[in-house]
């Protein structure tokens, strides 16, 4: 492992979530005894990701098209909006599967801490969104935490006069707790017991 | 998380040995939010690695130079002579640090399960590398496995008449344990303690 590539390669990986120096080792030496099967495929497929990376000009999600393949998808049910802190939220309501409708990702939370108003995210495009109509319920997904709270108080009162039903996640998402990290159940039951927020 | 090519990355990605598919989505995000600084670099890495891979043509490890940057360090000492199933066993011994000397990869280990002969495996180029002179001690690094220690034996008769001294991994390997496994402190407590195969 002296070569300054295979170095260079090691750290890039080291980096990704989930892979500490050692496994980003054996991953490396994993790439280099399989060239052709993984080495060369893996290549391949971030680039094909690289080139065409765009971030959806509706809802904010990363995708290989804009619009994405959630806002395009016909078979959801434009009627339903769930809005989200991040697009690591959106996908891991996703992959729970059993929202049928689109999403808007604000791109944070509102935090007097770090400095961000309603202006540092993308509240005016969703507030046009909800009033370009045929949207009827609006469920504020944001994290358990308290700025995900006070973020979605801040969006339940802009919205409480557009004629929309606005909703939240039902207890069950754990105090503290980040969607991304939930397992698919506890999420899946949040949404179906999801409230009017008070 | 619709996109086909977004799909293939996470595929590509969940392969890797340490990630799963959880982690895979998690490190595919972590990318797509980060085009120039992460998924640029990788990719980057990547290539420029596929582009010089090679495989050394004497001692058999995998590098993007030939001969490998072990073979030509000069700080290295020539007598010494460490002999590896796997690359990954390389690897392993030099994280140490402790061995000053040059390896020997076999490419595996002797198994008649697996139909695996001493043909199959580089001993004829370990033999040549004895033959020509300069070596003094072949430490036989084989994992503490049942055919580790088949092969340890059978290279310690095919070396006992080369005029070298021939050794093993003291007892401090655990019994099943591979040296890709193991911290840099056992590995160095065993090179420390290393004996003339019985
Ligand atoms: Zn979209
Ligand atoms: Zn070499």
């Amino acid at each position: 492992m002296s070569s300054p590539e295979i170095d260079a390669l090691s750290q890039a990986l080291s980096r990704l979530p989930g892979l500490g120096p050692r496994s980003a080792r054996r991953a490396v030496l994993h790439l280099l005894k399989r060239r052709e099967i993984a080495l060369k495929p893996l290549i391949a497929a971030l680039q094909a990701v690289e080139e065409n990376l765009a971030t959806c000009d509706i809802c904010g999600n990363v995708d290989t098209a804009n619009p994405c393949g959630v806002c395009t998808d016909p078979r959801r049910d434009a009627k339903l909006l769930c809005v989200v802190e991040e697009v690591a939220d959106l996908w891991a309501m996703d992959r729970a599967r059993l929202f049928p409708g689109r999403f808007h990702v604000l791109g944070g939370r509102l935090s007097a801490l770090e400095g961000v108003g309603p202006g540092d995210l993308s509240i005016a495009p969703l507030m046009a969104r909800v009033n370009a109509g045929g949207i009827e319920e609006v469920v504020l997904a944001m994290n358990a935490t308290m700025e995900g709270a006070t973020t979605m108080h801040y969006l339940a009162e802009r919205l409480a006069d557009c004629g929309v039903s606005v909703t939240q996640l039902a207890h069950g998402v754990p105090v503290g707790g980040e969607l991304d990290y939930l397992d698919e159940g506890t999420i899946a039951q949040a949404l179906r017991a999801r409230r009017p927020v008070a």
